[in-house]
């Protein structure tokens, strides 16, 4: 049994009963039933998923993995593939969004080298995983090899499981890889069935003609590959990303260790849609913390049937959006966990 | 020249020019040109209202003011108005919603008494500024005299002031009053002239019944006290309450300050529709923190042109969403002052 089925098996069913638990909990509290929404909906959730009556959000992780993409060299992009590894280099130095934004929530960033196309200064704070060096153009041929695309779920299980030895009770997912919303299209669309068009959108910034440009890239790369819907590893392999099949290993990962996954946007929702190809139980251990700009988003939310906990107009990736998620995340917890009960504070209920 | 034009005198235009000048910034860090969105917005403007360029929100201060209202007693709430009293012990001891979301974001919670209908123990905390002993019942009559409308809302002046020795950079508004949504959908009807079963909703949660009731009251108080719109202590007098003056008056004082106000809920919704009534200006000063379920909240922001940063179905009140908004706001500041450049961090411009 491979690495890839053994986390898959550890996956299990969340814990319903306990769920209702915790909401005749929150039902307790000193404030009108339900009137914290979706604060409440998140806790209950939350409690399902680790299996504990009244979980603690003390270690939180934004794992940040990077790669680059054959399909950068067909003009895709609005930058450079050099950015990749250039903004490596800026997460390990703590000047990235995600550094910000992860300092804010009080959440650590593992940031890991999937495939970037050129070998990273071996740094303090960076795992490297490199499968390759980019995938190849899929506008040519396949990104990559099955055996490549497992090899990156299973990197991307290990770096989960590295990292839980240091503890972990909820994580967000991110990314960074010049032209990836090409791969995330793709993958999308051969998910959900959509049209190419209603699914791209403009990434970094192209202009008319750079879409123009990208929907005809992912027709060809569709046309070409035929990637299987049935088969998540094939539709990874054809037209996925390092990083992308690094962050299905993750959620896999963490779904199997009972901790909550907040995922991110567009590209972290494309790794969602692999992770959920191949097991569906992983769908109860996702949030999603946005919903990002980038149209073929609000596509995978659909598909997945997640409720964006936040709308902030975001497209930037790697893990920011997730990193504010786990905020909203966090502040439910301390809801369940430190409000005063009608009976404890002498309020009283409602009448009748 | 009283407190009250006192302050509004002092409420400035913000400062567009520097807003140019955040944006530039924000341009210069590492990541595609408005990327995040609406965090981005959020930064830009609370450098045009401190009026400073690179602005910090290290003292977050949430102002939860209580009070009765005498239409309580045809039984417009679910629950019974020693609720009221009670609450106000419960912030002070720290076991409400507001104490934990506040703490949460790392905000002091200003508990101030404007008007409970009991004499509450002298407590550390508890700012009493006691305009009477609940308001009377507008279904017979005005709520309170000009004379206690003008004091309540140099009540909240003043509570600010106070504050401010201590150190303020931003607020959230909060309220806590058993009746007060049939006060601010009172407000709400008089300055938008929407229906009145266009703009109530279910407060704390009554049934089918009692909403009935409470639109039926709510149609006599406008019939019997007619509140003309275009003078805001008037509808305040005639309609309002004590802590929905209060924050009023904690608004004027904070844009006067050159503070940016994150506005809660419905109710404190309705406080910024006063504070607009009496100075328009105030309202680029204001964010507002989420959309409540209270029908008549949308209908508040509509009028004022304000977008909700958060949707999380939340109808607590107290500032809770204020609390949550006030996360994302200091999100938005960390970006403008912590990120990189694409200079400093090495990192290569967009093509063409």
């Amino acid at each position: 049994m491979n690495k890839i089925e053994q986390t898959v098996k550890k996956i299990t069913n969340i814990d319903v009963k306990l769920m209702d638990k915790a909401q005749e909990r929150l039902d307790s509290l000193t404030k009108p039933q339900g009137s914290l929404g979706r604060l409440e909906e998140i806790a209950r959730l939350i409690v399902g998923i680790s299996g504990k009556e009244t979980p603690e959000l003390k270690n939180k992780v934004i794992f940040t993995f990077a790669s680059d993409h054959g399909v950068a060299a067909e003009g895709v992009s609005a930058y450079p593939a050099a950015v990749t590894a250039q903004m490596v280099y800026n997460f390990l130095r703590g000047g990235a969004g995600i550094n910000v934004l992860a300092k804010h929530a009080g959440a650590r960033v593992v940031v890991a080298d999937l495939g970037v196309a050129e070998d990273l200064k071996i740094s303090p704070g960076l795992v490297i995983k490199k499968i390759g060096y980019g995938t190849k153009n899929m506008a040519k041929g396949p990104a990559m090899t099955k055996e490549e695309a497992i090899k990156s779920i299973c990197a991307g299980i290990e770096i989960f499981e590295d990292e839980f030895a240091r503890g972990i009770d909820i994580i967000g997912t991110g990314e960074m890889g010049i032209a990836n919303t090409t791969a995330a299209s793709a993958i999308t669309a051969v998910f959900t069935q959509e049209k190419i068009e209603d699914i791209t959108g403009r990434g970094t910034g192209i202009n008319d003609a750079g879409l123009k440009n990208k929907i005809t890239i992912l027709k060809e790369a569709i046309k070409i590959n035929k990637p299987n819907p049935g088969d998540a590893i094939d539709v990874l392999a054809k037209v996925g990303g390092f990083e992308i099949g690094g962050l299905a290993g993750t959620i896999l990962a963490a779904a199997s260790y009972k901790v909550p996954v907040v995922i991110d946007g567009f590209i972290s929702g494309a790794a969602a849609l692999i992770a959920y190809g191949i097991e569906p139980k992983v769908k109860d251990y996702m949030f999603a913390a946005h919903c990002s700009v980038e149209i073929g988003h609000k596509t995978i939310l659909k598909f997945l049937g997640l409720k964006p906990i936040l709308d902030l107009n975001l497209r930037l990736g790697e893990g920011t959006g997730a990193a504010l998620g786990i905020g909203i995340a966090e502040a439910s917890i301390k809801i369940l966990r430190e409000m005063a009960t009608f009976k404890n504070a002498g309020v009283s209920e409602r009448g009748k």
